[in-house]
Parts: C-alpha cells; structure tokens; sequence
C-alpha cells in the first residue's frame, strides 16, 4: 500500500532466514482482512507498506534453530509470532508473548513470507488439505480466530444470550463461534441481506438492523430489558463500543476484538453497566489447533465469509470491493 | 450535607414503613463513606442531603409484606436495596436487581433508617452479636463488601500476585480479601505509614510508594517485567484507573471499585494491554452471608479499618478528619 487508497502490486526478492528461528513459508493463498481498511482509508498511517498478515502455506525452508516445524508442513500462523513458551503463551495470551514479533514479514500478501518464531507460531494441519479447506484454514489464521476468542471472552455458552455487534468477516465468524460454544440464542446486527444470511446460516437466530441507541434498545427489548449475556465486538469505533457495553446486562460479558480507532470510553457509564470487559489483539494461537480440527472434520465451515476471489495481481480491486462493502472478505489466489 | 465541607447533625422524625416490603431498623452504628468525600469535596453536586449508607441494627418495624425479615433480628444491609430474586441478582449482580432502590432512607448516619425490599436486602447475623463485633459487621456492609467484590473481580487467588491501587478502607479490605482468597503474593500501593502498616496486617507482602507510571514501573519490576495478574482498583480517578490498567499483566484482571469521577479510557492503550476489567458498584449483597459468618467465627476483623470513633453529634469533625486523610475511616456511636 503505497498510500491511503493506493495498492499495487510489486515484485518483491524471495525472503530468507534471518534468524535461526525462523521458517520461510511458500504462501497457499492470501487475504485481505478488515483491518487493513483503516489504512486505506486513511484511519491508520500508511507509506509503501507491504501489506497481509492472514497465511496459509508450505514451508520452504526452516532455521537451524527450528526443531518442530518441518519443509513440506501445511502450517496456519496468524498476525503475531510467539515463542508459545512464556508465561504469558502459556496463560493463552500469544498476542502479547515477551518476544512478540509481526507474524509474517514483509507481508502475507505474497508468494512467500518469513515466520519468526517458527516453532511457537505455526501449527502443521494433519496432513496437506483438500483444495475447498484452504479457504477456512486461511480463515482461522486471523478472522475466525479472532471471533472465536472474541465469542469466549464474551462468554458464549449454553443458556446464554449473544449480542454481536458487527457484520464483516470477524463478527459473522464470532457468531459461527456463538453457535459452536452452545449460545442459545444469537442476535446479529446487520442491515444487509447478504450479510444477514451468512449469519443464520452461522447460526444467529435473529437480525437487529437497527444501531447506536435504537440498536440497544432493540437488544434489550428482545431479552425482557435486561441486554444480552454475552455481546461481541467486531468494529472498534466509539459508536459500535458503546453499542456492546449498552446491549449488555450487568454482570454479562463484552468481548471486543475491533481494532480501537478513537474510542474513549466514559468511565461513569462503564462503572455503573457492571459489565465485564475483555478483548484486543486475539491471541488465534490459542485456539488454532482446536480450529484446524474443527475445520479437519468439516464439523464448521467458516471459509464462507470469502466471497469474492481474486488472482492477487488484481488485489487492488479487492481492496475496492471490501472498501465499498460490495464483499465481506476477499481471497487472493497466488 | 448542607453543601459540600458543611456537615451537620439535625433532628429527623423517625422513617415509617412506605412500602409493605419496607423494615424499619435502629442502628447499632454508623459510619462515613470514603465516597462521602466526593460531595463533600464539591466533586459531586450536594444540597441538604441526608448522608449514609452503611448500616447494622435491629429490625424496629416490619411491613405487612416481609416474610423472613422479623422485629428484633440484628441485621446488615447495604447501599443499595434489592428484591434477590430477579434474574440480575440471581446472577449475583444484586446492585443492578431491577427492582433497585436506595438501601437506607433517607440515610444511614442516623437513628433509624428505612430498608426497602426488606427481604431481599438485609441479612440476620446467627444471633445478637458481642459489641467487638460491631465494626466488623458495620465494614461488611459497604468496604469490606466491595473490597471483597474488587479481589473477586480482579481473580485474586492461589498463585497469583495481586497490586491493589488505593490504601483507603476499600483497598484495604481488597488486601485482606485477597489474603482470604489465597492469593500469593499482595502489593499494596500506599505512602502512608499508618494505611502501610495496616495493609501489612490484612496480609500485603510488599508495600509500593511510587504512583502512576513510575508505579507501573515498580510493579513490572516486581513481577518479572509482566505486571501482576490480579489489580485491584479502589479510588476512581483517570491516574488510578490507568495505573491500574498499566499494572496488570495481559490476560490478567482489573477489578474496579473507586466510583469513577471523570475518567475516559483510551480505547487504543486499553485494547492493547489485553486486561480483563470488571467492577462497578459491588453486589455485597451476594458476599454478605460469607462474610458476616467469616466475622462471626473471628476468622477475619475488617472492623480495623476504623480507626476513630465518634459521637453522631460530631460527623462534622469526622469528616474533616477523612477529608484530611487523619482517619481511615470513621464509626459514628449513636
């Protein structure tokens, strides 16, 4: 991305091993994800970026250092690599790992990337993978992840009530993940019919099309005016925050995974909702090798959420088309 | 509370039942609120404001509709009214029954006081309790109680190391609920000899001075560069908020009790250091037949936090004396 709005794309030389940690990966398929959006549009800082960071792929190559992960692997990693081994990795919280480093570098949009932290970060399927699962294992790699920690940091379970605020890729996943943690019910928030479909067929039991305080209002009205027990997050802005913490019963659960873009949260109202609050950069690492499973065993398909496909010389239109919501998630073929 | 720093001991008639759900009670004693200072300090609005919401005594006058609730009992209650029966304190969210209301009318640094939903809010201790007792059970009806919702909320338990921002009563409390929950190792953050030396007594293990980032600093210090697990929040302020935010590991627990007062989160610093934060106005509700058994039995003395008693006829003088940070906190003997 050589500025807001400004994608091409670029010969670049093969990486190599820089450290002895690292694996070289020969991409399957690549990505574009929501969050690559607020650059390109101008939320985020962008100059001559090299972009992606959702990855599926071969190794090619591995450090010295490498002792798990081998040449021919079918690995999935996500968006930052982790040693998998500290105190924090193994709390489960990968994303903030004492040696964190980007996950794929220079970028994922790309024939080949550099994977730090081979060992920690990538997780080899059963064996190479039918051609229709690409596109969910490359789902887990960030989407999928991300709304599935963000469907248990909100709690979902049996008995409970999900809100899910948000309708791209991580909050019609974050309601795949709802329904397979047992949520009894799930509203989805969405105004457009596309959408909207992807999400009953996910498993959300009912669509609120309304937003900001009609929004709540809607939610509370559903569940006899207490809010939901459990509400997901999958936007990042002021407006879609209040919406979760408003949509939430006292004592129930927000889980938050929208990137923060200018949000400041009102302390008095957040004191007196007496929600639980819970998010930010999904640690996929976590649940990646429960995902790989479920994804194994076609018992979920989350895949679904690509609806548009794309040789990735023509990524720019990729960009345009998730710029302009005409597709939830584009998939790059290499 | 004539207006803010003009306190003053005025006659009342005695409250009568309103509600056939109200119970009169006598109080045994009262106490002012560390959040008492808020309007006291002109922080929030106040004019001829009637004060209190701590509160112990015997039951004086039941309405026609209390069933459990009888003449005679020795009761504690809390700030705010509940029925215990609807779906939010089932939940054990009793702070947010939807049936709330005020605990005590019009105030509790009084004779007699008025208990809404009498049986939902109050709870008998097994018998009339000795005199020494009296602090203890009067602490479980507001501090030790939100102290003890703040640990539970912080996930303070074995292995864990817990800092607790605030060495007013409330964080205090926090130390010694903490201690109670089996935490590892208790940093109390406190300057003060007198609160320090106290804290030491509820069971903290280290005692920091430094506040705000150089507070942070000190605690990241002290826990292997990751920040402690567990963080309990007892003042209110944005500086309070964020140290105590920038205190705790990722995947760790804030529990917040300090009545916020012109805080806002940013949403960016708080998505990225992957807290859980939980508070609000504690539910002592849900602890107080725990607690008022752990007194009984002399497991625990939360009634330390007193350190200044004083005739009614002086709450002036123990205001000023919190105020001044002289006392802790102070029992008003009726």
């Amino acid at each position: 991305m050589y500025a807001p709005g400004d994608v091409r794309v670029d010969h670049t030389d093969r990486p190599t091993v820089v450290e002895p940690t690292d694996a070289i990966i020969k991409l399957t398929a690549s990505c574009i994800c929501g969050s690559d959006l607020w650059p390109y549009r101008g939320a985020d800082q962008v100059e001559h970026q090299p972009m992606g960071h959702e990855y599926v792929g071969i190794v090619d190559e591995v450090g010295s250092g490498v002792q798990t992960v081998k040449v021919g692997d079918f690995v999935v990693g996500s968006f930052f690599a982790s040693d998998n081994t500290c105190e924090i990795c193994q709390a489960g919280y990968q994303t903030h790992c004492v040696h964190r480093q980007p996950g794929a570098l220079p970028g994922a949009q790309a024939d080949f990337a550099r994977i730090p932290l081979a060992d920690g970060t990538l997780v080899a399927t059963p064996g190479l993978p039918d051609d229709d699962l690409i596109p969910s294992l490359l789902a887990a790699s960030d989407v999928l992840g991300t709304g599935w920690f963000a469907a248990v940091a909100a709690e979902a379970g049996p008995g409970r009530t999900v809100a899910v605020v948000g309708d791209g890729a991580v909050g019609l996943l974050g309601v795949l993940a709802a329904k397979q943690l047992g949520a009894e019910r799930i509203i989805a928030m969405s105004r457009h019919a596309d959408r909207q479909a992807l999400a009953r067929k996910f498993g959300a039991t009912d669509i609120v099309t309304e937003r900001g305080d009609a929004g709540v209002a809607k939610i509370r009205e559903l569940t006899g005016g207490l809010g939901a027990h459990s509400t997901i997050e999958a936007v990042g802005t002021q407006e879609s925050m209040m919406q979760a913490i408003g949509a939430t019963r006292a004592g129930g659960h927000v889980g938050y995974v929208g990137v923060s873009h200018d949000v400041q949260l009102p302390g008095e109202q957040l004191f007196f909702s007496g929600v639980h609050l819970h998010g930010g950069p999904a640690p996929v690492r976590r649940f990646l090798p429960e995902l790989i499973q479920l994804i194994w065993d076609r018992e979920i398909d989350p895949g679904q959420v690509f609806d548009l496909t794309l040789p990735i010389e023509q990524a720019a239109e990729g960009y345009q088309a998730m710029d302009e919501r005409r597709a939830i998630k584009v998939l790059l073929t290499l």
